[in-house]
């Protein structure tokens, strides 16, 4: 008994995820909708079964679709999601879930009203690396977080509907909802664009936790080299995050610096550096989609709660339209509103 | 015909400049002022016809002494350069220069209106990898510059009297001064502390400079890892520096984007990526404190002008001075005062 | 006017020339043949309109096949090639072409008499960075060879048919035979297998040839990391060729060691060390594959010549075979048979 | 109660060796001896109070020594050392010991028969990392060791009185002597020299110990990179060892293969990848010839035992003479001639 599932948008995204639902268990990859004839005539070619449309209403009115996958340019995410789920079907949208947090909030209430499944391809939780990381921030074994900080830049794509931050720096705040459970109480944003009239090609964004963690994170388009990396500062360990490393992406470090509150202590403070064994984990190897395709179809079947669900997305666009805003007052803090 | 030098301070950073002042030439190390007998008898042994002292005082009544060398803790450095100043003595005063805006102004003035050498040491610019940075620049190799992003952490010795910003970001601070000859219009800055009482241990610095330059600075001394890593976006070139590497520090990517100013390309924007050779230049293997110690001698001795004198100083300590200021105010971006 | 290509074997590497076979311009893949109905239900699902059957002889019987890819295991490749050249086929066979000099003899009989391509599928020549090196050694930019020293090691799989040295350094003898278009005078060789009755897991190769160019071989199928780097060294320049770096492969250092042969110096020789700039070439990005496939079409529809024709794998099996001896004398270098 | 020592030859490793004799606890550097009158000054320059010498005579002739370090060029050290040991001082000699089997046994002999220490400076036993990897090899943490790999290349000084073998190829056989406490049964020996009458500037050096451990060493003064990298491949345990690395100088791999002994697995046997977490050690930070020069101490002073006595100096010579007999016979194994 698998569910149907159809997939909207077969660009640069929708043939990863349809390649994962084409393989998955208790999944039937049955439709594709693209405009453009040439992506149809690819699905044809890799999926001869596979049902083709040229728009979503053709889409929807399949009988055998059960769930739609949303992987359109993030300016349709929307539409197509609120869409799909008044035709009564789960979704699985791309990341950002959607252009603002009025439109995520209703994304949210519509498929809670309706009783359907809606989740967010917030893709790097589903990996090995930020799995086991989450893992041992749950275990208490990195202590309590001082700090998370990511830099996360290449040579990329100008995108023509976002800038850079809804583009790169949603993936660190896809990992922070993740492993913190909590939402940042303020955010500070500097965006930057170096062209005319194109999206902030670069952007500094700092998160303030009500608990003392300082999250930032540097997203950039122009820079000649590629870098994926994560420190993660805890008051018992430290985690370098290293994607770009093929097998070696994690490294913890037994290190760290305790203070002594002793109050005698004036000018020079009693500080003990500690600094034990490094240690690399092995990681699961299997492809982050794949985790993602069976959370979705484990939520929809058996009602398996979902790390990155339409909330766990809202979240998301919570921050990135606080980013905005702090942006807009060259860095200045501004409170993000929660739920 | 060499000048006698007195070096004020032999803690951790005074050796250093005590070493290079022994072997130079047309410079002669004659005294050291330390209030610790043991940094005295220290200095005894390595350097037995070096006269030692306790106070500043005794140096200065020292008629061997032309020129003075100031390696305290940075609280003592206005007061111990301008007493050397105001007694007719040169000084080469260690980074930053000064505690506040006013101190270091003073200094500036007190050189000028006596016709003496006041050189900061701002260690970084005679470095063989900043020395090519630099000459690239000025001839236009790299083009217009974009961005100018570092890194720059480690699990770091608390200090007492500075935060991590007039630690570290100073470095950034000089090498920016020197690449750009220009100051940023306004500063953004975030700081924090993680522990009661402490000086911060993490900033986040970010420069805005009149033409489109943008400049950040990611400062810590609580990262598990020691990293020394800087990126220089210009549109005709970009420059990774990693001053970790023994001997591959600079790359020098022949990569970049051109944009299009056609104005009927509306989403989709024509973008030009371009991916040449990358170059690791020999660089030379001097060690930087002997271009200081040589600068200083110079400037000194025939007047050669200073990369770094007391002007670029106190351009610095304006900027980490409204770096305070905007950090403040979490983050806000606020205009650094001019000359 | 496309040649229909069939393939033979459809296990580790055929899919990937399948694949590559099925874009290429002016080359049909029309037929796939392997023993195991698992594979034969894999090629039809990936290419519902290619033909599949159980034995060679099914697909020698199939008119629209013009040529073959034999990639099955290596004790077939002599049978399977010569089979297929006897029908009148031209032939492209995985490496090492066969398991004797006599079998690799008798296939280049049998193309050059029948008039058909014989060629070897040596993948690492037509990759951007062997390609590189090789028009660097032609335009004398290195200079005279002074060695080949590789590492290629991994904690692989132990293969059935082939031990280490016909798995792993018949790369670096594909390669080395590209770059020099010469023949080793001598070769030493130590082998060393770790487990009862299974082939060696571990060679020491070393090549000496007749201009004083030494080359070496280590290939392990043991180690915990995996590393494939080669130093080429040259009286003029040097290459480190790291081929696990995803795109910085190539290091080009300007960098050597001269010799002064004046003869009154006795002892101390007069030695010139020369430290230059480090150069990373962009390369040539495309699939090795690819280019495997285009110079067999271009070998096949218009004469063009091969770098890695059957001579080539012969040269190459005449190698391993010479390396064997000497493996059983316990590395004594021993003479490689000639044409 | 400390002991005099005095050091011979202040060239390129003496000044290093006196620099900790220095500073060491119960040892006095009392003289250095060395012909060159500029070495001399150096000497009185940095330790004012210690007696220079011409020669070896006066040295010896110096009551206040009781032990002498010989540091001069390998063709002096058994001459010098033996001179020493006759006039009834302990002594710390070089590496290599002696340029001959016969020098070395004679140097023992003598020690042995005055009842006096007699140590070899192999400093890679002193250091951390190998301390380290000999404490996992006696606990057996490793399992049975399979085989150890050594790549030791840089753009080197080409010695006068020694080839690349006894220059570089010394330190791992040292390291070999210490981790195993076993002599190989065999040795085969490749060496090449690329320019006339110069010593042997690459050489690769493999050994066959009896209990199926095979060594292997690549040492090369000609490579443009440095490159310092071992490889010790355990049933149990993996260790890559990269003595470049500024802090994490090793990785143990919890990785390997096992075999199944199955009988009835024909072809394709049972081969079991195992695939766990990587640790890097925290490891002692002290420099190495600190450690030598107190286990020097110690064993003249309270006859504690040495890892790296006269003996096994001895050894390691009688490796590299069975080496150049290999290297004659153009890498044919030849056996090394035991105790």
């Amino acid at each position: 008994m698998s569910i149907g599932v159809g997939v909207v948008g077969f660009g640069y995204w929708g043939p990863n995820l349809a390649r994962n639902l084409a393989v998955a268990d208790g999944v039937d990859l049955v439709a594709v909708c693209d405009a453009d004839p040439r992506a149809q005539a690819r699905v044809q070619r890799l999926y001869p079964g596979v049902r083709t449309y040229a728009a979503l209403d053709e889409l929807l009115a399949d009988g055998g679709v059960d769930a739609v996958v949303v992987a359109t340019p993030v300016r349709s995410h929307a539409d197509f999601a609120l869409a799909a789920l008044r035709s009564g079907r789960h979704v699985l949208v791309e990341k950002p879930m959607a252009e603002t947090v009025a439109q995520a909030e209703l994304m949210v209430e519509i498929a809670a009203a309706k009783g359907l499944t809606l989740m967010v391809d917030h893709t790097f939780v589903y990996t090995g690396a930020v799995a086991r990381i989450a893992a041992m921030v749950q275990a208490g074994e990195l202590g309590r977080l001082l700090y998370y900080d990511s830099v996360r830049i290449n040579l990329g794509l100008f995108q023509s509907d976002v800038d850079v931050l809804w583009d790169l720096a949603v993936h660190d705040l896809s990992i922070l909802d993740h492993l913190t459970g909590a939402m940042p109480v303020e955010v500070s944003c500097i965006t930057h664009s170096h062209f005319p009239d194109t999206p902030a090609n670069m952007a500094y964004l700092t998160l303030f936790y009500g608990d003392g963690l300082i999250a930032h994170t540097h997203v950039n388009w122009l820079s000649p080299v590629k870098i994926r990396q994560t420190v993660l500062g805890g008051e018992r360990r430290m985690v370098v995050y290293d994607d770009i490393e093929p097998d070696e992406k994690l490294k913890i470090y037994d290190r760290g610096v305790s203070f002594s509150g002793a109050a005698d202590l004036s000018a020079a403070r009693r500080v003990d550096y500690r600094s034990g064994d490094v240690i690399i984990p092995a990681l699961e190897r299997g492809e982050a989609l794949a985790g993602v395709v069976g959370a979705f179809r484990d939520a929809v079947t058996i009602g398996r709660p979902l790390s990155t669900d339409g909330r766990a997305g809202l979240r998301v666009v919570r921050i990135l339209e606080a980013a905005g805003r702090s942006a807009k007052e060259r860095g200045r803090a501004v409170p993000v509103r929660g739920d």
